[in-house]
């Protein structure tokens, strides 16, 4: 591992986005940087920083120690971080966005190629077209787990729902509602009982069922807020739907989230593939002072 | 005038902030961007673009028809925008941030320069230090204008202030009241009465007194919305402070805004100068397509 330097000086960056769940980039192939909880947060600042809902460092497997071990796999690891500044493992827009760059940057070549998280390796599709810089990127999720824990529920309010537990590399509690305007302004975090279940946070999705494989969301993200779209949390969505209905795969279902479309494909062995938009918007040169 | 080009291709930008009032800086010495307010709007967008309050586009005044009668007194024209995409005639923070990009980029020399904005020429001070990217930057902002309306009133929820109307080159309501809380989320525009009497719109101050020469206040921005601090609010509310007081020139105040803190200079002739940090916090090119 090479000396890391602290992030005090210039660095450079993206910013892009899918379905509006946005983030920021940092390029640091021989993993260098030396990535603050602090400087994170002041990063994703909306107002005296750049602005997004999490950071997506680009390292290469070979530089990064988490990801030693996936280094025969991926060239590439993902290091998540959340708009606080705390880790994250997965993010199912992020990655997204974060094949869109690579490609875009010349770092991978189109088509299907694998990206590690913390939460393993995953494939990513970035259709071969020109130019390349728009136009739906994919990703295989892998199979969500449902333990079928029960007594979780979400609560808004004077309203409360009975939700369901689904991991999908992250946790979620999926609340089924009548209107998405019950969550309310989700400005903080909506209550999840009983208190103390989830000691490390959770995300909450609120999912109105639309229609025969059509969903729409509001989604709550653990260490963010409340975000415009959400990946992991569209197929937690779908998992928790599906349950319901005791509905077996193959499956499409359209999720509709307030930043844009989301396509969720449930193959017959339950794995799933997230479909949507990703763009890079902007590129440059941030420098934040201490 | 040259021919303008569309902006749909890439385009240089610089984002900074004053009191975490933010920024979006378009270099455009020969005024060559049609910048439209769907583009603004885009710009500005906190998910789906780089996001900011507002646009400072900088423009050559022999370059820009609207600032051909300032070219004597000042080189650059600062074409401000509002967030919303329309345009705005004065900025007190944008056109501090707007001195700080000028000097940083080797546009203008450190120390006292002239900026034609659409509310007339204003100086400013970029006070000459090394490294010049952060501290703070004056600029005048000229006599408020108070002609003592009367009758106007300021409505949040079941509550109700007197406000007071103050012209800054831009209309401000500015209503005293005993806790910052009392403006409510702000997330719509405080409704001020009697209905009609800006049919423009108008920026609305709620303003606490701390003191001597001190105030805090929260700020509702004419196509904006509540923004983390704003330069001409600050003024106008030390405007209003001194009128209520019965108080003459010369003066000193503090403003506390939720991003950072101003200070308000009254000469004894009435002029004001606003005083505050500034700095840029990226640079780099946009990417929007349509």
């Amino acid at each position: 591992m090479t000396t890391q330097r602290p992030y005090a000086t210039a660095c450079h960056f993206a910013k892009g986005h899918g379905a509006e769940n946005d983030f920021i980039v940092l390029p640091d192939p021989d993993g260098q940087l030396a990535l603050s909880a602090s400087y994170v947060a002041r990063l994703c600042d909306r107002r005296s920083g750049i602005g997004a809902d999490g950071i997506l460092r680009a390292v290469r497997c070979t530089a990064a120690p988490e990801a030693a071990t996936m280094a025969a796999d991926a060239e590439w690891f993902m290091d998540y971080r959340n708009a606080d500044g705390s880790n994250g493992s997965m993010c199912g827009n992020g990655i997204r966005v974060l094949a869109r760059y690579l490609v875009d940057a010349g770092l991978c070549l189109p088509g299907t190629f694998a990206v590690a998280t913390r939460a393993g390796v995953r494939q990513v599709d970035v259709p071969d077209r020109s130019p390349t810089f728009q136009g739906p990127v994919t990703v295989a999720m892998g199979r969500p787990e449902l333990p079928g824990t029960t007594g979780i529920e979400v609560v808004v309010a004077e309203r409360r729902w009975a939700a369901l537990h689904v991991d999908m590399g992250n946790p979620h509690a999926v609340a089924f509602v009548d209107d998405l305007d019950h969550a309310g302004d989700l400005r903080t975090s909506p209550i999840v009982a009983p208190v103390g279940i989830y000691p490390l946070g959770v995300t909450v999705e609120f999912v109105v069922d639309q229609g025969p494989g059509h969903l729409a969301l509001r989604v709550h993200e653990r260490g963010v807020g409340e975000t415009r779209a959400c990946g992991t949390g569209a197929c937690a969505a779908v998992a928790a739907a599906m349950r319901q209905a005791a509905q077996p795969g193959p499956a499409r279902y359209i999720v509709d989230a307030p930043g844009g479309r989301l396509h969720v494909e449930v193959r017959s062995d339950g794995a799933m593939f997230l479909t949507g938009p990703a763009t890079i918007i902007a590129q440059g040169t941030a420098r934040l002072t201490f």
